[in-house]
């Protein structure tokens, strides 16, 4: 029975980390909400996301379906796929650091995601620009350095390649997809931050050119980059 | 050899939720920089945050070290700790619904977080006060209630009194500590909220009387909340 996963259709967001993984380990999977047929769409997510007969219900989404198996938070999705889809080491201590890993990455994304919506979730991004103004110059100039250039010395460690041991995990995927976005929404700062972290810049080019996640970012599946999602380009933010 | 956590002496913050777990289960451990002796004080967590010497560093405080595992990131700590506190279940299900809650919960302390500090986590509160009203009252109103209703709806399915199965778990000390937080910082928003919450209400109460957990809040060991941590009261803010 192949997974399904349940996220909003028309961002990358945080649903795009449980797609990277799934992609690349070519795993059978249905993103629920962008079937074209009448099983697809938001509403199977929003009847689940409700569902008085489950006790465990996710919080928001994105959220993975397995058989009887329903989860919810992308570092808690990753840590049931991993082993699943061979993305993590065999050791707990391998395990535990990719998941380390993996939750600083989400640190990233969410101050990546403040930039734009300081003030309020639920207000528009028109509703806060000057306190925008003010939150993405803190991050442009010293939190996104100071992500990147940790990442830089974690890869440096470990041979340059790879975040943890000598095998692909999830998380070398994910500190992909938080670079892309980074160079979308803040491509002159990004430039810069990334000229002092040159193997965070080989890594994502790395992860680009692996076949199946070059196929997949050259498809339509890939949802382009867009400003309802997480990373956004507003040119006065990246001033 | 006893565990060693590294966190800021002054404050609760993110370690409150490792001091919590250790201290419910008796175990042994040194609160590295609340040492009143020489090797006490945040040198130490300072030493081993930039430690050349370790491949696998955590990104900030808390830390906690074991033997030669140091694990960064307040989730990846208590995923860790989980089994060896005998704070989660044994069912790889069971572990990873916890540590589902754990990562909302953390999503709900974030929010608190970011009601004082809209802005930016360099300025002073002093310099965003205009912001951080607006965004206080997004989360008095929808916020809290919506995390509060989620966990008691958890609750609720699970029988009233814990939020895995029979036991307590990690999940049902932080959120514990959460809803502490929220009281602290929002009394009247969150006395509202927990009307209709009232099996988050009562588990916050049986852990606050847990005899191990008792004692600690009773003890000096128990950081007063404070203007300087997570959860902050400013009248303003509860309005």
């Amino acid at each position: 029975m192949p997974y399904e996963l349940h996220y909003w259709p028309m961002i990358q967001g945080r649903g795009e980390f449980i797609r990277l993984a799934l992609e690349e380990s070519g795993a059978d999977f249905i993103d629920v909400a962008r079937r074209d047929d009448e099983a697809g769409g938001i509403e199977p997510m929003l009847v689940r996301l409700s569902d008085p007969g489950n006790p465990r219900p996710p919080f928001a989404p994105p959220f993975l379906r397995d058989g009887d198996v329903v989860i919810g938070q992308t570092a808690a999705i990753l840590i049931y796929l991993g082993p699943r889809l061979g993305l993590v080491g065999e050791a707990e201590r391998d395990r535990i650091w990719t998941h380390q890993l993996q939750l600083t990455i989400a640190d990233a994304v969410d101050e990546a995601h403040d930039t734009h919506h300081p003030v309020g979730v639920d207000l528009w991004y028109a509703d806060q620009r000057p306190e925008a103004q003010r939150r993405a110059k803190g991050f442009r100039e010293s939190r996104m350095p100071k992500f990147l250039g940790y990442f830089e010395r974690v890869l440096a460690a470990n041979g340059g390649e790879r975040l943890v041991g000598p095998s692909l995990s999830y998380a070398d995927l994910s500190l992909f997809q938080l670079v892309d976005g980074l160079r979308y929404a803040f491509p002159k700062a990004s430039a810069a931050a990334l000229r002092d972290a040159p193997h965070v810049a080989r890594l994502h080019a790395a992860v680009a050119r692996r076949p199946r996640i070059a196929a997949y970012l050259a498809s339509e599946r890939r949802i382009p980059f867009n400003e309802d999602g997480i990373f956004r380009h507003y040119p006065e933010l990246d001033a």
